[in-house]
């Protein structure tokens, strides 16, 4: 047995299909996002302007959300010191707990220390609670909703993209007394569309399965007060289960789920991903608390990001760059090609400080390898311009094709 | 399938057996650990003194602790806003992942959100790397550790607790071929005791296996610079995989693992708990960095807290009070029954405003429900003969059985 050789071996998998990747060094500056400075291989820091960022609202840097941090940093310190259980129950967690609960119009909501971990305990814990459950999942669910899944042990039958359809086949086919419990997302990250909510709701009466939908990338984002989809199509009250997270447009860390009270507490009370943790900072905490206030009362981050992603794409399409067509915040280039896409990336650090990270498998399907631009409020017009002319200066210097 | 008589029944399963668990809201005073406030059930916060806490040497409240993640929060803001690959990797990381390196004696380390993540991410991904590896657990292994062993689909030999013997008996009656991995903990924290970590390395040796140790209830607290039981017993060096926590002794939140370089680059490239979720706040990160630093260089909070751990220890055995012997700075008294467990941490709060948390199933096997205290450098001497005077009190309120 030579373990080495094994581990060359993997590592080496990933050079070969050019998708091993490095992380890119960097410091955000506070106050003035998107702009940041990039440490690795430079001399020095080196500014840039941050294009793939997942604070999506810039919340990250919000006054109220730093002022709420400091105000807890000094009021009760760093860590939590424990379990929510054991030492580690803050009443800084009960209040966003209820903020979380209120948010989404359910009984009670509960904090996870991110949104994969929310994903995997509960979907894991809810299958083992429900015997000989079967899971029914949108064939691009997150790699946290798939663990979930798996270590649940639960039947899963996958369903393609959206697909109602093929949905309510593989729901007719199972036993009517087993129970059933369909994941998906509201926003799908990589592509930006959106689920039919409303559809999928019919069908999990029609045939009386739970549902359980993941708005991480829809919070704050959508719905008046920053609900997600879900609010904004008025089907909240539809859904079974809404998980959120806290370290994308709340701009801080963290994940959760809302839900009837009865559920909260047995995922409470039966999740190992939730008990055995040391609970969120309480410094963490507090600042998604003043996030989460700000951005029900607040509509004018989402409208600036709605007008941003809407200008970008107008400005990548009349540039003839492959922009795909999306519903959403979301502003993805095709390349569909690893060692192209990481090229493309490579040239727009270290030539025209801009920082879009390649997105190659696993974290897309092979061959559809891309660019993912999440421009927000303020990322400005200048910006976008800039951006665009790069682009499409690089797409003619590696020979890429610009639509006519 | 009525959904809610299942949740209803696994909620009422928890009540029969006295082990529904109730969280106690409450907020560290900062500057003053270890009192707090106690929200629940009063009018208004009621002042207590918090005994169950894993913030060991009360770095949570650490000055430099607290200047340094004001200053990150001024410098870069609340989240790091993207996955490591993706946006969130912050030059705090790449600084942090150093020093957790050096603090270990390793090339590389890898930070994770939670320590239950870095076991669950890396034992999980670990076992699906090596073909067929055969994986020896203790079985007091941490909830974590069990979770990431289960979800890598591999082997699992479990040995009895700390018996070097067995874990023979288990390695030899395995085909050499195989890939091995022995997973233990140094300090396990509901006893209280200590692995035989040499002579488990000597085993590792003879059967060609691979190392991996949870310091978590170690790390800050044992060795020269708080490298933990494997620096205090010059053992690093032989164990392939040292994890750790940055939530306990070290007063923030997250976790890490620390190995050669390239264990690491498999772990960081392969790991689905590690690839896909928003990297720790950068404000985290900069509190840790002031932590490890500064516990690399003092030993006062070290000497301190073992100083606490005898004289409480003695306390209590002098007043005939069940205490469990450790050699280590928890300090449990064995109750053997949830209910009472309950009932004397009820008392303790309601009446003598001393917060220590009944543990009970699944944390410990049924029937050594306890009590567990964790002395630190800045409770008191007076803090601990009244903490004794109050148990003496409640024991003979509760009829339970005192030594001679």
């Amino acid at each position: 047995m030579n373990y080495d050789q094994i581990f060359d071996s993997a590592i080496e998998r990933l050079h070969s299909e050019g998708r091993y990747r490095v992380f890119i060094d960097i410091l955000r500056n506070k106050g003035a996002y998107p702009n940041a400075r990039c440490f690795a291989g430079h001399n020095g820091p080196k500014p840039i302007t941050v294009w793939c960022s997942n604070d999506y609202l810039a919340m990250g840097q919000h006054p109220k959300v730093i002022a709420a941090m400091e105000e807890a940093l000094h009021n009760v310190g760093a860590g939590s010191g424990g379990t929510r259980n054991i030492g580690g129950n803050t009443h800084y967690h009960i209040q966003l707990e209820e903020e979380l609960a209120d948010l989404h119009g359910k009984e009670s909501a509960l904090l996870f220390t991110s949104g994969y971990v929310s994903n995997d305990a509960t979907l894991s814990t809810l299958a083992k609670i429900l015997p000989g459950c079967v899971i029914f999942s949108d064939e691009l669910n997150h790699a946290s909703m798939i663990a979930g899944i798996r270590n649940s042990g639960a039947e899963k039958k996958v369903f393609r993209h959206n697909d109602v359809e093929h949905l309510e086949q593989l729901l007719a086919e199972t036993d009517p007394e087993l129970p059933k419990l369909i994941a998906f997302e509201s926003v799908y990250s990589m592509d930006g569309d959106i689920a039919p909510i409303h559809a999928i709701c019919d069908l999990a009466d029609k045939y009386n399965a739970l549902t359980y939908i993941d708005e991480v990338h829809a919070v704050g984002m959508y719905g008046a007060r920053g609900g997600g989809v879900s609010e904004r199509e008025d089907a909240a009250k539809r859904i079974t289960i809404i998980e959120g997270t806290l370290g994308k447009a709340f701009g801080v860390m963290g994940g959760y789920i809302a839900a009837d009270a009865k559920i909260i507490d047995v995922i409470r009370s039966y999740a190992p991903g939730f008990i055995f943790t040391t609970s969120l900072s309480p410094v963490l905490v507090a600042g998604v608390l003043a996030s989460v206030r700000h951005l029900k009362q607040s509509s004018a981050e989402r409208d600036g990001q709605q007008a941003a992603a809407a200008l970008l794409k107008k400005l990548f399409a009349d540039a003839g760059l492959p922009v795909m067509d999306t519903v959403t915040h979301i502003v993805p280039l095709m390349v569909g090609d690893p060692v192209k896409a990481k090229r493309i990336s490579d040239i727009l650090l270290a030539e025209y400080g801009v920082y879009v990270q390649p997105i190659n498998f696993p974290t897309v399907p092979r061959g559809t390898e891309r660019l993912r631009f999440t421009p927000g409020p303020s990322h400005t017009e200048e910006m976008m311009r800039d951006l665009t002319a790069a682009l499409v200066e690089i797409w003619d210097r590696l020979e890429l094709k610009l639509a006519a």
